[in-house]
Order: C-alpha cells, then structure tokens, then sequence
C-alpha cells in the first residue's frame, strides 16, 4: 500500500472541500487557531511514518485525550471502572446533564465529560502528583519527552469553564467525585490543553494498534484490555456522532474539539488528522471527511 | 368563623395521623429538627391571631423565602423579570437540571432552584448590600426586627451543596448569572437559612392577603402585582406537587423543605404550618394534611 | 358592574391588536373557519348575559370539552379517577409522549390528551350509550337541547389524528385503556367535535361557578368537588401555558384547539371568548388578551 | 483454530451459569418456548459448519430479521434511506417513544422499532408483495427455502402489539410512514415472527462475512455498503447495550427477543446462538456469555 500517495491524494481532494464548520470557541485561547490548519500523518505498525500538511504542528487535543486518560485508569484499576462509569454510547451531547440525571450520576461512557471527569477523579486519586504522572505517562507511550501542557489553554478553560464545572458539582451531588471538585477541574482543564502534532499522536496511539505495547515495546495493556479499549472508541468515540464515524470511517478513535482525530486499524496503522473547524456534533468536519477517503480508497476498515 | 376551634379540632386530628416521611437531612443542619414539630398558626386580616402546637418556634424557612426574595426583585426590576425566568410549573423535581438544558438556561419558574438562583443573581445585582438588605426587607414586611439568618445552616449548606452549585454553574454557562457564581450562592444559601416562626410567617406574608400593604400599611406591590404573585404561588408555589396541593387545598402558598408552609385566603386570612417531616416531593406531609383540613372545614377556598 | 360597557371596551381594544397567531390546521375540517372570528359572552351568576361580537355562533368546541368529560366521569367514579391519570401540570406540549413514558403510561392530568383519553375509556366503560350519554349531559348542564356533535369534525379527525391514536395505542399498552382503542378514539373524537357558541358555553359552565348546581338547580358536582374541578382548570386547563393564563388572567378555566375559552370568578360569573387563531401553545392568542383586560378592567380575580 | 472444541467447552461452561434472566412474554406465543433451550452454531467463511445444543431446531428471529430487512431496503434505495432514519446508537430502550419525540419521527437508527417501522414502510412502497418477496430474499441469502413466517407468533403480536402500533401511529403523524398503519404493522410481525435456526441464520447472514456474497455466489451487497451495515450493527444491533456487546465481544451482531444472537468475524466466520431467558436489556444473558467466551479463547474480535 503505497501510504504516501494515497494521503497525497486525500489532501488535495480535502483542499477543495467547501469550508464548512466553525473553529471551538468556547475556549476562547483555542479561537487563536487558524481555521484552515490542516494536517494528516499515517504511522504503519512497522515504524513508517506518513504525513502531509501541518501534521506537525502541535494543536490542543482537548477530548483526545481522553483515551490515554482511561488507559491509565484501566491499567490503575482494571474494571472496578465500570462501578462509576458505564461504556454504552449516550444518544446526547457531549456536554448534556440529562442522561446523568436520569441515571442516577453515573455517566453513560468514559468520553463524555462527565465521565471523563469521572475517570480524572479516579486518576487524583489513585496518581502521586496527578498532573506531572499523567504527563510522564503520555510521554511514556509516545516516546516524546517535550509533549506538555498549554497552561494559557488550561487557564482560559478554567475562567469559563461553568458547564464542566456544573458536571463536576452534580456528580459530586451523587457522590461519584471523590476528591475536592476544583481540583479535579483542575486537573481536567490540564489533561485535555495538551498540546501535540498529528504525527507525536500517532507515536502516543501506537500501542492501541500494537496490542497494547508501545513503539519501544513497553507493555501499557494487554491484549484483551486494548481490545476492550478500541471498542469503546468505537462505539462512543465521537459524542453523538458515533454511528455515524462508525458507519462512515469504520475505524475506533477519538476526536477532540480542537480539530484532532486519531483513528486506528488494529495490526496495521494509527492516523491522525487535524482541522479545526468543528460541524454541529463538534467533530472535525475535514478529519472526518479525509478518514472516509482513506478507508475507501484503501478498503481497509475494521468491518 | 371560630378559627381557634377549627385549629384546635385540626390539630388533634393531625396528631393521629400516621407519622409518614422524612426530615431532610441533605442539609446536615437541618437533621437536627425533631421531626415530631408541629405548629399551625392562621392571622386575619383583621389583625386576629390563632396558634396551636409549636406555631412559635422558630425553624428554617428554606424555599418559603423564594416568595419574598421574588417580591424584592419584582418590585425592583417589574416585569423584566420574565426575560430571564419562566411562570410555568416545571413538571419535574425541585433541582432537575434536565428542563434548563432543553430550555436554554432559562428556568421554568422562579420558586424551583434554577429559577431562585436567577432571582438571587438579580437581587446581588440590584441591592447594594444584598443580604442585610434582604434581611431589612422581610424584617419590614414582618415588621419583626429580630428575624435572621441562621449561619450555621447557611454554611452547612454550603459545605454540601454541590446540586446548587452545579445548577449555578450550569446557568453561568447559559449567560443567565450575571454576577459571581460563589457571591449568588452565598447569598442564596443564606437567603434560605433565615430562621422564623409560624406566627411570624403570617405576619411577614400578610401583604398577600392584603392587596400589598403590610400589616402597618407599608405598600410592598400593588394590587395587580399581588395577583400575579398569588397566581405564581398557586402553579408553582409546591415544586411537582403545585398541582396537587392546589386540588386538595385550594389556596395559594408556599412550603420549604424546613417543613414549613405559607398558605393564604385573599382579603381573609394568612395561614402558617410546619411539621418536618417531608413527602417525596419535598413538602410537609402533615402540613398539607392540616392545610386539606381547613379548607374542607372552613369551605374558604379560591375555588 | 357595568359588563356590557367592558366588553364593549375590551372588543374596540382587541380588533386593534395585531393579528398573531395561526388557525388549527391539523384537524381539516376546522381550516374552514374564518380566523377574524371574534366573540365574547359574559353570563353572572344571577343570570344576566352579556355578549358581543361572534358570541353566538357556534364553533368546535374541542378541548374545552375535557372539562365537561371529567366531570362527568368524576360524578360516575368521584376520587377512583386519580388512580389512572394525575393532577399535575404536565411541563410539556399537549399531545406529548414523553412524559408518559417516563410516568409508567399514567397521564399527568386529565387535560392533556393522553388524560383525556384516559376518561374518555372511563366513560366508554361507565355509560351504557356513551356518545348519547355524553351529549345529553351537556344538554343537561347547559339546558340547551340542539348542542350536538360535528360528524364532519369527527371524521375529518379520525382520518388524521395518528398522534391520538399513538398516544391511545401507547396507553393500552400500559394497560391504561381498558376499551377498544377504536371505540375509545372514536368516542373522544366526538366528544371534541362537539359545536357550541360563547353563550352556550356559559350555560354549560354555569355549575362550575355555582357550587355545583345548574342554572335550572341540578346539582351535578356537590360545593367540594367543584372546587377541586375549578383547581384543575387553574393549574392544567391551558396546556403547557396554564401558568401564564393563571399569572395573566388570574381565573380557572378550559382552552380548544377551535379557538374557544371558558374561564369563570367562583360565585360571581363565566365568561367565554372565541377567536381562532393560536399562539405557538394552542391557546386563543385574542381570548387570552381579551380575558386578562376583563381582570385587569374588573379588578376581579380569584387571587 | 479447533472450532469444535470451543464450542464444546464453551456449551459446558454455559451449562453451569446461573439461569438469570425471563424468557419474553409480551408476545403471548413466545411464552410458549422452553426457557433452557440452548444452542450454537459456527459457520467459517470456508464454508464449515460447527454446532452444539438447540442449534438445528427453529426459534423466533424477531429482531434478528431487522438486519435482513435493511439490507434488502439499503439495495433498493440505497443511501436515501438515511434521510428518514438516522444511524446513531439511541441511548434508550428499544421500543422508546421519547427520542422519536425530541427527533420529530426521525428513528435514531434502524434497529431500533421506530427504525425498522419506517424500513419496513420503505419495503412495503418498494416491493410488489411485500410479504412474499421478503421471505424469497431470506431464502436467497441463505440458500433455504423452507424457511417460513410463523403465522401464530404473527397473529400474536398483532393482538397485543400496542406499543408497535403507537410507534407506527406517531410516525404517521410525523409523516414518516407512507403506507397505511396497518399494513405496515402486518409487514413488521410477519417479518419478525420467521422461524430460522442459529445453523440457518449463519447460512442467511453468510454474505455480511463475506464482501457481500452468499455462499452459492450471489452478490447481495457490495463491499463498501457491507462495512457499511456490519458498522450499523456494531453500534446499534443490541438496542440500550450495544456498548456493552462491543466491549465484551468486540463483533457485529444483532439480537431478538425470541433469545437468538447472529454475530460475525469478517472474512472469517458467522456464529449464532439461542437461549430464550433475556435480561433486562432484551438481550439473551447466556448468549451474550458464550460469544464473550468465544472471542475471549480465540482471541479473535475485530479490535
């Protein structure tokens, strides 16, 4: 499979795509972001890397993040997880308190807010210094000491940040927050103002295609555990636009509101893309869009 | 009228009813209420005061206070009011987060939660000392100076108000709190903690009776203000029981969940109970009851 | 009082409003009305009638039958109704699902249309011919022996009224409805299809202001039961907008779809307005200006 | 891989699991299965056959057929279809009426009943006997032409299959039903009341595991639209659990209430399974256990 021909391919079809979508606003330091950035880098399980546009140019992986912040908490606690969270899709926003009323404060899966905030609870927990570990822990599974946090980003969540401090409180009412509520925010607006490139994404994803080891071969989970994982990106990877990624792509992965995807086919390769203009569901309509092409162009889907 | 009989006769009947429900403890302070409290008392407007039981002793008022904190902010702001808070009964539960979500931020009513944090925002935004001057103005519609907060049930309802605080949040997120999130919920927390009895209840409520003037005939709202204000504690006045209480009693009023209820007979009378158990819905069990028993007996109703 | 003079008045002011609001279309047959209807009867208690415009051409009544079936099945059943339908606002649009679902198949109140249906299978069951039965009721309650059933009406809404059917197939799957769904549809239909103008309106709404009896003294309802009839109109009898028709109008009353309101000052009078155009709730967007002038003007209220 | 084996010892361990869940009895006919029926057969794209248990005796697909009907209506229409249903997991029970509600009668997806209501509407517009060309489909795909409608299970939710019929009414009301209710409702139970075995149903669904063909070589589908529908199942073919189904198996799949589970290794194998007793998600409890165990020993899962 020639990788670099065909994501030459993609990105010139994706250049001509109408501009459709608007840039994350609700952050105000992501509004910073030109909306044009657009960028797609393609890591085989060999080794080989591919990449096209700004693929490495770090940008907020923002709700990306949120698949290394589950691994470490399935690796710290195994399925004791699911006591607090639970792993079907949500059939809402990504942000919605309804379904968690209704259900009593348990979120319905680990990628939305409110189960991510659950998860980052867990890591307060469960991590010496919260913060400086998960990081280490990324730069352990990409291999790449300089990945760190945006603190501008962080900060600028934090000052406007009140639905996700509304989640935090209103699980706290259910008694599924442990910890002090400010400091799991604090640690959530930090875990999601990484900042990365498309290609550090790959490098950091790498053992979910690798069944479950990294590129330098470190073991992060196990065979069954990573296969458990892929499948929750698949079916709640993409808030409510789950299905249609599925049914679209075929391939697990997780977006985030700063215009990043990454996806994965297990055994064979991790790609990311990012463009920051987001469509309704607050996806990344060119990363969406490229990741169709290239599951077409190239027939391989998990399906 | 033999009110005093008719009190008498009410609350011996009560006595023998089945103790049913609980106090609420969500409020740790609160659980310190015996939960066998029980008062009932009812003034004319003629000035004529009839007491049973514990009608003398002071007890939390909670959301009682969300009658007077809404004739403060309708006296300052009028009919602006309506912008930001709805007249409807909300269908659900005192602290359900799931109508703000489908309705934009905008609460259903000002005597659910959302709806008095809006109030409150209003008051912190209009009054230039909000809580003692909220304090003044229940202390001048009572004409009882010793009225007051109670400090202890305030900042234990702040220690473990995280339901509040996310409904805060949650309004802050839709643009509907102008001002700090912590200064409206100290202000509304204390709101809520005020300490009164069921005599000095009927005494600060009497302007709805009375076309808006006071006992000393200080003029609180006008006359078709004070409709207004009856009308709204008539739909909304008993969270998702407004209904029921509205059938069996036929009055409007108010109840919080210290175990107090507030009721009133236009042009007639102002009638006060509590007791603290509580129904499932958040009201005084044995104070609807008493309430149910007036109006039968009596044959007073607005129906 | 000089009634005819204020009507005179509030009719000057209402054809100067603006014309908001469109005509029921989703029953045909009602989208032959011309929607520049106006008409407004006042009848008192002692039984002097007052009326100008449109006051005494008939209309499809609709909904306000509701009130006219529930009495009836509260005389049949008295308090055994509340086991199969409540008393509670409902927070939501008339024809909705949604609530139903989340309380078990048990209608919120016996105004919307899944309550009504309920007592609509209650009178099927309770009345040996029970379209007849009904229709003589009303001829009973108002004294009126040609009010009679729109067989055009009815049909034209048995072909469209999937979301009834829905809603009655929804119930019997509950075990809500006891009857055919067919019979139960046809019957409640009918009902609605029945046409009275604003004066006869009053005559049949006479007892809800008169403790109970008829113009000619029967008594339908005793003092008690009217006044909790009187309560559910106040805090269901306008759909998802009875709270602002209680703020604004300060009266208990019944809307339809045709356009038509009745609402009534206990012990003192009925008034009945009808124009058919509709805001965005359902409900007369004329009538409910016309009757909050009529307060406003009279002072009258029941609050 | 020793097919026969696994299964083998994975029928043992199944034997000795807890008997947790009922067997469905909204549908009368279905009440009248053995409760400890149990079977499971594998079909390898080779060709191969493996079973043990019930596996050859014939069982109620139900729901298993929605898989079929959509396949037949996605070659007719193609990606119309995703005009008047959508393809995203519901986050609520199968036969819920609230999404419909907020989603103005556009099924969240087409597994769903409001999903496989409005495909089945498609079929009967699309098909000149609508009845009788489905079930030749079915024998086309699995290359059997005795399978048959079972009249009595048909006629059987046709007695008591008031929720479908609420379903199809409020559809109807919304317009997404072309057809009269009632044929489409006859349609819908004939469709779900065919008889197959779990041997029967891996020969029917041969063609979703191999790009499209059945055994004998017929295209039924092309490739991309099979990815397309194995996605569909992997998000949505386990109603309120298909989250739960994906983490524990990792394959697409569909379930029915009559207990069968079909689920697929592209390219590789078809496995179905029968146990009536169904939790509370109205999926088969020891079928879900078995193809866990099944993608467990093998280690094969498409993640």
């Amino acid at each position: 499979m020639n990788y670099q021909n065909i994501l030459q391919e993609i990105y010139q079809e994706s250049l001509v795509q109408p501009k459709i979508g608007n840039i994350a606003t609700y952050i105000p330091e992501l509004a910073n972001v030109h909306p044009d950035k657009f960028g797609i880098s393609l890591t085989t399980i060999n080794g080989d890397n591919f990449g096209i546009g700004d693929s490495n140019e770090r940008f907020s992986i923002q709700s990306v993040s949120k698949a290394l912040s589950l691994t470490l908490a399935f690796s710290l606690y195994g399925e004791e997880i699911w006591k607090r969270v639970g792993v079907e899709p949500s059939g809402s926003a990504f942000n919605s308190l309804v379904q968690l009323e209704y259900e009593k404060g348990i979120p319905r899966n680990p990628f939305i807010n409110a189960g991510a905030l659950v998860i980052a609870d867990m890591l307060v927990s469960g991590l010496k210094n919260p913060k400086q570990d998960f990081l280490d822990f990324i730069r352990t599974t990409s291999g790449i000491s300089t990945i760190n946090f945006d603190e501008k980003v962080a900060q600028s969540e934090k000052n406007t940040g009140y639905r996700n401090a509304a989640l935090a409180n209103f699980l706290k009412s259910f008694g599924n927050i442990k910890n002090d509520v400010e400091e799991v925010l604090d640690f959530y607006f930090h875990q999601c103002s990484i900042s990365m490139s498309c290609h550090e994404l790959n490098h950091a994803f790498f053992f979910f295609a690798n069944e479950g080891l990294t590129q330098k071969g470190i073991q992060i989970l196990n065979q069954s555990q990573i296969k458990r994982m892929n499948a929750l990106m698949q079916t709640c990877g993409f808030y409510d636009e789950s299905g249609e990624f599925t049914y679209r792509v075929g391939l697990p992965g997780k977006s985030g509101v700063g215009g990043g995807i990454v996806a994965l086919m297990p055994k064979q390769f991790i790609v990311s893309t990012w463009s920051p203009r987001l469509n309704s569901n607050g996806n990344s309509e060119l990363g969406m869009f490229a990741l169709e092409q290239l599951t077409t162009k190239t027939g391989l889907s998990i399906f």
